[in-house]
């Protein structure tokens, strides 16, 4: 445990000494350190405690603190521990305690003589360590996350070394809650969710689908440069298919299972494309003339995450990939990596995110991963070699392998300083195996291919739950649902209007994505300008075109972007709006 | 039942006879008359029955017609009928008379002396009149379609009134075997199935993905030009969708149900897309001003059909829509009708099968329609003015409408005659209210919309069925999958071979679809120009562009078509393309 970590700790004793001072009969669950900060589980029995006890718990934090503590470890036996869980009436210590092996080792940590818990440390010395804190959150959690026992209080506190990065974290807090993707999917009109289909199932409206559209498409235009060819495939399948893959046994117990009333058959909805896309690879012979064979398919996957764990388009129960599986010799690998790799860095930089880490992601010495240990290691040189060879800032990880082969997935870092895993390459020489896949090689034998999974987007709705807050709504014009809307000053302008959009219904992007139809509206109606422009700003449209009598009777257009207002010919339009970025 | 009917409904009696006089033992099933012929159902024993035994049968058959026998009604008893059932040793005759209500008139028909059925009739008087026939194929089928009956031997005749429709019709399925698409769909590698995945559940390949999806974005386009906007729903919702539309009540064992196994929650794969439509629309407050709203989408729907009610593509269990919703005013039906109705037309004439006729689908009297009997009487004119109005070749039908209201059913005719439903426009006042939808009309009250259903290709699944047998496999230019192969005569040519990759990487078709791209290949492996072509023509490919050092001498391009050779000079080989059909 690193000092933060034990700085963060002992802060979690001092928030339930604080609740103490403040709740004498409350009982404590388990505080531990977390990412950030440190949380307190706690039993405040008929008392409701809400964010607005925060201040005036943080008050008496900072007085314990003042006070400068020591914290010292004791140890102890199980009957003593017990004894005093017992004495204190702290009821869930007690069951902790009960389940405790006699031969462990039992710890306590005094905190001067103000507070004793019963932890495994480490902590810091003294409380004069404990450094810069904020109380943030307070929420329900299950005692040991059972919806069956007790719904104990959990406290949130964030904390940090110094308090240019406390101040520098709460900053992107904010900074992150206006920019949720929940929040701007609602107002910029993206998505939906309806109780009637239930948690997880995000509707696509107009706007949001054009956005997710538009990036798929983009996503798989970069793969369809360098020879990947669309399939489709159905979102079902016999479970005899994942038997084959494996997944079945890795994963079966988290498959959506679809029965069929009519036949009593089973089937799984896919959660991953790749055992689909083996039985096309599969569908007639290969020689190696046509190897590498490349498939792509954006294509949803149904995947049964738990209902507490769901939230706007971060993690949902369908998911849409833009995946693709490579099936290649060996001596091929190397240069359909680079290719992949390419790709990943093309797109990431179109929607500016172009800072990227690679995690190699490695297997560990579990028993969880198939195939030979032979064919692992060289496949993990062969990963950390094309992270080298392709200029990659990378790390290595074990224990973050897919179960059929290690992996280089890419952390995206947005506007506000926050990773995300979205892009991955993975090597494959498990699936070949299991599905008996095979070319006939030059020498006329029978060759197994390897195959490289690949999604550069990740997940459609993950990744856009990501851009929606990297732009906080402001999309680049190219993929903006509705890139420019028309307001009129007056009703006197109608013709003028028509002009404009003849010159608009002309307008086709090329870049990034190639025949990308202009996308706008008219707003001719009664209301003020001033209403028509909030609207439209609220919206978050990139360009807004004004159009009064002076702009028609001298051929102009004046246009408002995000940051400025530009005057330009009506003959120039097309010109200017192809040129935004 | 008219006279060819009859006809047929004789000679289902003198297979019967014929085949009674060849193998002694049989036990009789069910024999009736069916479109374009009949059949009889036979338990033959322990003989096994093929088709190379039609000829033998028929030869009686004929035998017995050149007797010209009477056949005469005769009225008997229930204890008659089975003591002769019983004398006969004709068990499954015992088990249909025994079910016999004692009230009901039981009657034989006698052919001659020769043979005896139990049957309603009726027949033709004479064997003379039951016109030309041809015995054409064996099959199994359970008793009385119970599997767990006995397999009895069913024997399929085709009849006619005239030589003339007879060898038509034979000439007919001889066409329809050649053109069959499973058989072409695997030449032609446009889809393939997997053991692994399961029936019914079709995976496209490059070739075939290609196809569909021209397809559905064609269909698409031309909504997209009259103001439908393309939105995204998940394939899975909770049953409580279907429970508010009424879909479950009606059709709720049909539904593929899908369990969580983490959660416990129940869903339903989507077999309709007109729930979660309403959603969106139901996702924020709408006013008159942006009515009708309309959406629409490509997306796969999952029906859980019977496993031996399969085949190819014709019926699948993943049936992909190009499925629309209009949310309008009521005075806006008619517009909106009418414009689908001009997409039907336009779509089907761009694919050469422009002879269309609409039925009109009205309710019966049967309980199963939701809905004012009021509303669906106006809603029924209403459909009737719509085909009047838009001068289509229509005829009135009860008892087809969908639950929810009346529809205009589309039949295409095929290049070899045959009749296929396929385009819908359907009228539903049931939905919106059973959802609760609303907009904000000119008086500031809210108004319930009515919602316009409509598939152009149908399912694309099925489309694909039908054109893959329409064309014969020979697509349309530019819906080809491959629409031009390159083959070289020798390996001096890859220069000019690139000269001409140039310009073929230029082109990009405008109609009927836009932004279409230039799909092609190159041939320059070693094997000889006579095996190139044939290998090129089995695809058919419908441009071969065949590359010799003369060709690149003088900078022209020997293109062969499917039924004609041209030259033309690379500097108007796009022009040429371009315009070919």
């Amino acid at each position: 445990m690193n000092n933060l970590e034990k700085m963060r700790h002992s802060l979690s004793h001092v928030l339930a000494a604080a609740v103490r001072e403040l709740y004498p009969n409350v009982k404590f669950g388990i505080g531990p350190a977390i990412d950030n900060g440190f949380y307190y589980d706690i039993d405040f029995g008929d008392i409701k405690i809400s964010d607005s006890d925060l201040a005036k718990i943080e008050k008496k934090m900072h007085g314990i603190i003042a006070r400068k503590l020591k914290l010292t470890k004791r140890t102890v036996s199980k009957s003593e521990a017990l004894d005093w869980a017992r004495d204190n009436k702290q009821d869930y210590k007690i069951e902790l305690i009960e389940e405790l092996p006699e031969s462990e080792e039992i710890s306590f940590y005094d905190m001067g003589d103000l507070f004793t818990d019963l932890c495994k440390g480490p902590h810091v010395d003294s409380l004069k360590d404990t450094g810069p804190f904020k109380l943030v959150r307070v929420a329900g959690a299950y005692w040991r996350g059972d919806e069956k026992r007790p719904m104990l209080t959990r406290i949130y506190g964030v904390a940090f070394a110094t308090e240019e990065e406390l101040s520098e974290y709460l900053q992107r807090q904010e900074e992150a809650k206006a920019r949720d993707h929940r929040k701007l999917g609602k107002e910029l009109e993206l998505f939906c969710f309806s109780d009637l289909v239930g948690a997880g199932l995000p509707l696509f409206t107009p706007r949001g689908t054009a956005l997710r559209e538009l990036m798929a498409n983009y996503s798989l235009s970069l793969r369809g440069r360098e020879g990947f060819k669309k399939v489709w495939t159905p979102h079902i399948t016999k479970t005899d298919l994942y038997k084959t893959s494996g997944h079945y046994a890795k994963f079966g117990d988290e498959l959506f299972m679809v029965h069929s009333q009519v036949n009593g058959d089973d089937f799984a909805m896919k959660p991953m494309n790749c055992p689909h896309h083996t039985q096309i690879f599969a569908s007639r012979p290969r020689t190696y003339r046509e190897m590498p064979v490349r498939y792509m398919e954006a294509t949803t996957d149904y995947r049964d995450e738990k209902t507490g764990e769901l939230g706007g388009l971060s993690r949902v129960r369908s998911l849409t990939q833009d995946d693709s599986h490579v099936f290649c010799r060996k001596d091929q690998i190397k240069e359909e990596v680079a290719r992949l790799v390419n790709i990943v860095k093309e797109l990431y930089t179109t929607v500016g995110m172009q800072k990227l880490r690679a995690r190699l992601s490695y297997r560990s010495d579990e028993d969880k991963y198939l195939g030979d240990k032979k064919l692992w290691n060289m496949a993990q040189s062969q990963i950390k070699q094309a992270a080298i060879d392709n200029d990659l800032e990378y790390f290595e990880q074990e224990g973050e392998a897919a179960f059929y082969g290690p992996k280089i997935d890419f952390m995206a870092e947005d506007a506000i300083g926050r990773e995300h895993q979205l892009a991955t390459i993975q090597l494959d020489f498990v699936m070949p195996e299991r599905f008996g896949l095979e070319f006939t090689n030059e020498k006329g034998e029978k060759e197994r291919p390897v195959m490289i999974h690949h999604a550069t987007l990740g997940s459609i709705e993950r990744f856009l739950s990501v851009f929606i807050e990297h732009t906080g709504g402001w999309f680049p014009f190219w993929c903006a649902p509705e890139q420019v809307r028309i307001v009129t000053v007056n009703n006197k302008v109608s013709d003028y209007v028509a002009d404009i959009a003849k010159v608009l219904d002309d307008i086709v992007l090329d870049k990034p994505l190639k025949y990308n139809e202009l996308r706008y509206s008219v707003d001719d109606s009664a209301d003020s300008l001033g209403k028509k422009i909030k609207r439209a700003t609220e919206m978050k449209i990139p360009a807004i075109i004004v159009v009064g009598p002076k702009d028609a009777s001298e051929k102009v257009v004046s246009i408002r972007l995000r940051d400025s207002e530009d005057k330009v010919k009506l003959t120039k339009l097309a010109k200017f709006l192809q040129e935004l970025k």
